[in-house]
């Protein structure tokens, strides 16, 4: 991770970020006053050394919030922390995630392993287990080796200390080809607060891989009800407005924790700037995820511009996102108009193709119905970087927007998924 | 297209198929009686001798019907021919496809350029050009050579024959690595009549191609809406249940007519053999699109048993489908029930995943909420084949049930779709 830096969070993004003054930080997750944090290698993972356990604690129960998969096959954690942040009403102590094995597909076996993690962790600092979130992720149809885990997260929260967000990025990864953290400092006329996170993403080299988790902890003073829709709407233009290959897994998770050791507290007056920079972390957190994906060698943002709502604009975004021929063809350099336009047409979405624009790296490729052969070099020489901008104004007058990222469609994203053999 | 040999009607499909004997005949689309076909080489496509017009032709204006794609850009010749059947109310003389140019984003001079094809070959034929509907496949945003096109009609029309289905065959291909045709001969109590068909599907090699025609004959007797009823049932699970990638082109077009000239009458009785005989056609050349798809090694055939409704069991099914995990994992022989599990439990649909079973190739893979892993060998060597079968039981107790269509993903799509360059 770079140096601070000022930067102005996401003027690209259809979200109302950018509003408030945010300088980049180093120390990810536990950036914010108030975490401390572990991983360690307990034995999940076969090679020796390999992270493979981390537990992210505050001091005391302090707001949490969570987003889980939508799939209806949920892994044995989800349901867990689901259920404890209900029991909780949004208060959590600390986070437990394993990576290498997913605890999905496992049964009665894997519900209680989920809830002897929570236990553990949970006697180990002294609390209740209600008050630990927990998440896996790695192989699905597998039992946890509890007799790994166990002492592993013992020995983890006897660990516990500042300045090792670098760990917890690393200890979460299962084949990611690299790991994946950001931290801000907020500046408010209150004063300045900090938002930390990490997240893995999508690497299922392995058979039966269950994928993203993400983290996010602040050390501004939040209700969890503030946290709770801080993080929905954060996520909505962020994790949420991501795709590798339209997946989604068994244990999808997000969490964020507010400790309030910064004494900068979030009403509805400042909540916009929590939100602004849960948008910055999460934003950045969610592009490398996608410059990760398995095969990629570019990341496409994908916005679509003047829809008649918000929900159309992502509705014509995602089915252009996950076109497997807009996504070869960004693969291949190849500005094809044409499979942007088809894909905007059988989006679902009503609106006038004649009166329609399609732009790819700023070159207008095609207007009026009729393509714009000439401008076809000048975008195809976009195409060779690995950002690739796409731009579709469908011009119903609407006024609605919104941006989606994803990654183009390689050979070797055919090859990791289908040339392994289990 | 081997000898006539007696076959039960799709057995294995959702719709009430094969309760009529059909025997499959020669000829494809000229099989029933009342049709004639011309196809030539106008020079649409560069190589002298390949064909790429093709005119197939009634004794005079016959019952027709079409179904269109649901795509907001379509070509010009979906527009006219859409048009045509509204204003004749159902009745065509004739059916005119050009391969090489989809006449598609081409603006007003391309759909000036699809009425002149209709008008060429109604003038022919001495017709009306509200008689005449006009498909076009291949490149899109490019205006068809109609100093070729024009000719080109005059002559075909005036070489109409039977016995030459499998030069409409020829004509209509794109990229297809092998022609599509079949036809059947249905008995009923009254008397015997035959269906023909034809189809070409996906093979987008060269950019911005446009997909699927296709076009079937009778020779019973129908009215355009019993026609039109019969040609929408039958697709809904043939031509409506395949995907090779999920794309939806500008000129997806499907074709009916009927010449009536077998003297058997078609009314609500006699339907169900009409419908029977449609479904075994359709499937036929559904499925050999499938086989011919782009970088297709395996056809995959999706069941989704159980669901609450068969519009559940068809969202299921074509998420499958449609799952490039699922498609990679076909593609290498892994018999991944894992990625089956997560595709059906975000396919929006609810079910029970605990009471859900997973098959591939008959064998038990998940059952209970938990994996049979012992089984997984067994899958494998199943999946080694060049048609896999995955079956999915949801358990809902409500009995409904689709199949759907689909190809496996492999490197070969990504290098056609993504590394040629325009």
């Amino acid at each position: 991770m770079a140096n601070a830096s000022t930067i102005r969070a996401g003027a690209e993004g259809p979200a109302q970020a950018g509003q408030y003054e945010s300088t980049r930080i180093e120390g990810g997750i536990t950036a914010p006053l108030g975490f401390t944090s572990a991983a360690l290698h307990c034995g999940i993972k076969a090679k020796a050394g390999v992270l493979d356990l981390t537990v992210v604690s505050a001091a005391q129960p302090v707001a949490a919030a969570g987003l889980f998969t939508l799939n209806l096959a949920q892994a044995a954690p989800v349901l867990i922390s689901k259920r404890n942040l209900e029991q909780t009403a949004g208060m959590a102590r600390a986070i437990v995630i394993n990576s290498g094995c997913a605890n999905a597909c496992t049964g009665t076996q894997g519900y209680a392993d989920a809830e002897t993690m929570a236990r553990e962790v949970a006697s180990a600092l002294g609390c209740s287990p209600e008050d630990i979130l927990v998440a896996s992720t790695g192989v699905i149809g597998v039992n946890l080796n509890m007799g790994k885990v166990t002492p592993g997260i013992r020995t983890a929260v006897s660990q516990l200390s500042r300045g090792k967000g670098a760990d917890v990025a690393r200890a979460i990864m299962t084949t990611d080809p690299f790991p994946k953290e950001d931290a801000v400092r907020v500046e408010t006329a209150a004063g300045t607060f900090s938002i930390g996170g990490t997240a893995k993403g999508s690497g299922m080299i392995e058979p039966n891989m269950a994928t993203m988790i993400g983290m996010l902890t602040t050390d501004a003073q939040v209700s969890p009800a503030l946290l709770r829709r801080a993080l929905e709407e954060s996520a909505r233009d962020t994790f949420n407005a991501i795709t590798v290959d339209g997946e989604c897994s068994t244990n999808d998770t997000l969490f964020a924790m507010a400790s309030g050791a910064s004494g900068i507290v979030i009403d509805e007056e400042s909540y916009p700037a929590l939100l602004d920079g849960l948008l910055t972390v999460s934003r950045r957190l969610a592009v490398d995820i996608v410059r990760g994906g398995e095969g990629a060698t570019k990341v496409i943002t994908v916005t679509v511009e003047d829809a008649r709502s918000r929900d159309d604009a992502r509705q014509v975004a995602r089915t252009i996102a996950n076109s497997p021929l807009v996504k070869t063809a960004v693969h291949g350099a190849d500005p094809n108009w044409g499979r942007i336009v088809a894909a905007s047409g059988r989006a679902g979405v009503q609106f006038d193709v004649s009166k329609a624009t399609v732009h790819v790296g700023g070159v207008l490729l095609f207007e009026n119905g009729l393509p714009h052969d000439d401008a076809a070099p000048l975008a195809a020489e976009h195409m060779k970087g690995a950002d690739i901008d796409i731009h579709v104004h469908l011009g119903t007058g609407g006024g609605a927007a919104a941006t989606i990222w994803t990654c183009d469609l390689s050979a070797e994203y055919v090859r990791i998924n289908g040339e392994y053999r289990t």
